[in-house]
C-alpha cells in the first residue's frame, strides 16, 4: 500500500455503472496527467474540469476523454454578478461544476489522487465503491455493529430494530486517502513523515446527529438528492480563509441529510494521494478556520431546521440565515459567507430551472 | 479466517497487562474445555465463573486457571431475597459477576467463544485488544473519518476540532465475531449458512446519541466508571423473553455514557465464534423482544437524565424509574424489569459498600 497501482494493475476490464447518469468534477490547475492512470476507470464518464487560477493558461487533458472545461472567464460569463458566489485560487471552485452539471450524480477527485491498491495488490475502482455506496441504503438511526448491511456478506445484527431495516436514500458517499492523509497543518508540521497505510475494509453510515470532517478529495453525491447544500462557501482569494470549502459543505450538508432523512456514509474506497500540500502555506490558509470552527460547529450541532424547509433550497436558504445571525459575531466573513450561501441556492435555481427538488424526489 | 487458530498459534508470549485490575466474567453450564486454547492469553488474570442452570453438576476447569466459581445456591446465599434480581437459565446470569469482583475492569466472553486469526494467520489477544481500547480515549463529540486516533498510525484528520482531541474516559469496548455472526433468529432461520469472513482493521467511538446493539459475547468494560449500568436484567427462566440480556445492558449503558461523558468503543478485537445456537429454540426466547424493541429503542433514544444524576447508580435509578413511567404499558414484564433494576443498584451498593462513583472518579 505504500505505493499507488501502476497504468497495467489499473486496467481490468471496467463495467461503467451509471454512465449516463454521473459526471466527474476535477478542479485544477494543470494539465490532467493523472487521469492516465484512471483511464480504465474514468474514460467511460463525462468529466467537468473547472480550471482555477489564470484563465489564460491552457489545461492539457490526454486524449479520449470526454470533457467540458470552465476557467474564470467562462464562470463569470455564465454566471455574470451572481459569480461572485464561486472562490478563486481554491478548490472550492470545483462546486462550480455541481452547478453546471445536469447528471444525477457527481464524483469528485484532486488532481493528486492515484489509484489505490487494497491488500492483495488489485487496483481499487474508486468510483465503482462509490456507486455501490450511493445506490444501497443508509442506516443513520441506529449503529450496525457490523458495518454497512448492504455489503455483500453483510447484515444486521440481533438487535437491530426491523422497522429500520430499510434505511434511508444514500446523499453521499466519503472516500478516504491512503499514503498522505488529509491533516490539518499543525499535524502536518508535528508529523511530517505520518502516512496512512492501513486499509480498513469498512462502509459505515454517520449516524444521524453526528458531524463529520468531511474531505473533498474523493467524495460523491447524488445531486438530485443533496446537490444544493453542497457550496465550498467562500475561500481563497480575496478571502480571511482557505482549506475549510469541504469542511464548510459536509457541516451543511449533514444538518440537511439529518433533517430530510438521507443517508452519509465514510469509508472505503481510498484513493492513492500523492503528495502533501505544503504545511506553512497551509498553516496562513487555516489558522482562522482552526479556532472559528472551535465555534462553528457547535453552531451547526445545535442547528434546527423548521418542519417547512421540506427541499434541499429552502434547508440551505434557513441555515444562511442561521449563519448570518449566530456566526457573524465570529467574524464579519460569516456575514459574506451567509450572503454567498444565498447568492448559491439563486444560481443553481437558475442553471436548474426544473425547480426545487422535495426530499429527493423530484417536483 | 474460516477456522479458529490453534493453541499453537495462540502460544505466543503474553504480556499481561493490568493482571491485578482485571478480571475475566464466564457464564457457563458445562465444562470449560474452551479455556485451554485461551491459557497463553488467560491465564495470567483471575476468573470469575458463573454456573447457571442445575447448581448439582460440576464445572470442571482446566488445571492451572486461578478462578473462583458461583452456583445458583452461591447467589442466593450471597444475595438472599436480592437474588431475585440475578436471571436464571439465561447468559444474562454473568452480571452476577460483574457484582462480586473487586477489579476496575471486567473482560467477559462466552464458551463457545475460541481464539480467531487476524488476516496475517496470527491468533488474535482480545483481551489486550480490549484493554488497549479501555485505556485510550474515546470521541464521541465528533467523528474522526480515519476512526481510532488513539491507535498507533491514526491521528485526527483536518477539521477534527483541536478542543475535542484530548477525548473522554472510555466506559466499554465492544468486540465482534468472526465465523458465526450474532443474528437474531428470523436471520439465522433465512441465512443460516452465512459466515462472517471479513476483518474489518478497525477500533471506533460509536458517537454520543447513538445507540447500538450491544453483545455481550466478547465485551470488556470499565467497572469502575459503568459497572452498576452493566445489568443484563430479568431473562430466562420464569421471564417472557431470553436473548435481551445484553441489548438491555447496551441501552442502559450507552444512554448513561453520554449522559456523563464517557465513551464506548466498538470493533476490534474479533472472537471466533464456533456454533451458532438453535434458532428455533432462539425465535421462541426472542419474539417478543422483536417487537418490543420496536419500542424500547425509542424511548432509549430519547431518554433524558436530569443533571443532577451524577453518578451512575443515581442515572441507573432514575432510568428505571422511567422504564416503569413508559415501558410498563408495552408489557406488565416492564414493571418486573423497573423494580429489578432498582434491587440491582442496593444489591450492587450492598457488595460494593465504597459508596456511589461520580463521574468516574471515586468519591
Amino acid at each position: 500500500m505504500a505505493e499507488p497501482a501502476t497504468a497495467t494493475q489499473a486496467a481490468a476490464p471496467v463495467v461503467a455503472l451509471l454512465k449516463d447518469e454521473l459526471d466527474i468534477v476535477i478542479p485544477t490547475i494543470r494539465n490532467l496527467d493523472f487521469l492516465e492512470m484512471w483511464r480504465p476507470f474514468f474514460q467511460p464518464y463525462h468529466l467537468i474540469i473547472v480550471q482555477d487560477g489564470d484563465p489564460s493558461k491552457t489545461i492539457k487533458v490526454p486524449e479520449g476523454f470526454d470533457y467540458e472545461l470552465y476557467n474564470r472567464n467562462d464562470i463569470n460569463r455564465i454566471l455574470g454578478p451572481k459569480a461572485s458566489c464561486i472562490s478563486f485560487k481554491d478548490s472550492a471552485c470545483r462546486c462550480f461544476g455541481y452547478m453546471v452539471s445536469k447528471k444525477k450524480y457527481i464524483f469528485t477527485i484532486d488532481d493528486d489522487c492515484f489509484v489505490a491498491k487494497d491488500p492483495s495488490g488489485k487496483a481499487i475502482n474508486a468510483l465503482e465503491q462509490h456507486i455501490k455506496n450511493l445506490l444501497s441504503p443508509s442506516t443513520p438511526f441506529f449503529f450496525n455493529t457490523l458495518y454497512d448491511p448492504f455489503r455483500e456478506g453483510a447484515n444486521f445484527v440481533r438487535g437491530y430494530p426491523f422497522s429500520l431495516r430499510e434505511g434511508v436514500p444514500t446523499a453521499a458517499s466519503h472516500g478516504l486517502w491512503l499514503n498522505i492523509p488529509d491533516y490539518d497543518a499543525p499535524t502536518q508540521l508535528v508529523k511530517p513523515l505520518e502516512r496512512n497505510t492501513r486499509y480498513v475494509d469498512v462502509v459505515l453510515t454517520i449516524p444521524k446527529g453526528t458531524l463529520f470532517p468531511m474531505c473533498g478529495m474523493n467524495l460523491a453525491f447524488n445531486r438530485e438528492l443533496i446537490g444544493p447544500a453542497m457550496y465550498f462557501g467562500l475561500m481563497g482569494d480575496g478571502q480571511p480563509i482557505g482549506r475549510y470549502d469541504d469542511m464548510w459543505a459536509g457541516w451543511c450538508t449533514k444538518v440537511i441529510c439529518d433533517h430530510l432523512g438521507l443517508g452519509v456514509k465514510t469509508g472505503l474506497p481510498y484513493i492513492f494521494h500523492s503528495k502533501a500540500s505544503n504545511p506553512f502555506v497551509n498553516l496562513r490558509k487555516e489558522y482562522k478556520g482552526i479556532y472559528w470552527q472551535e465555534e462553528i460547529i457547535p453552531f451547526f450541532q445545535q442547528a434546527v431546521l423548521p418542519k417547512d424547509c421540506t427541499t434541499v433550497q429552502k434547508c440551505y436558504i434557513e441555515l444562511a440565515k442561521q449563519v448570518k445571525e449566530k456566526l457573524s459575531k465570529v467574524d464579519p466573513y460569516f456575514d459574506n459567507q451567509a450572503d454567498a450561501m444565498v447568492t448559491w441556492i439563486e444560481a443553481w435555481d437558475e442553471l436548474n430551472p426544473t425547480g426545487p427538488v422535495p426530499n429527493g424526489k423530484a417536483a
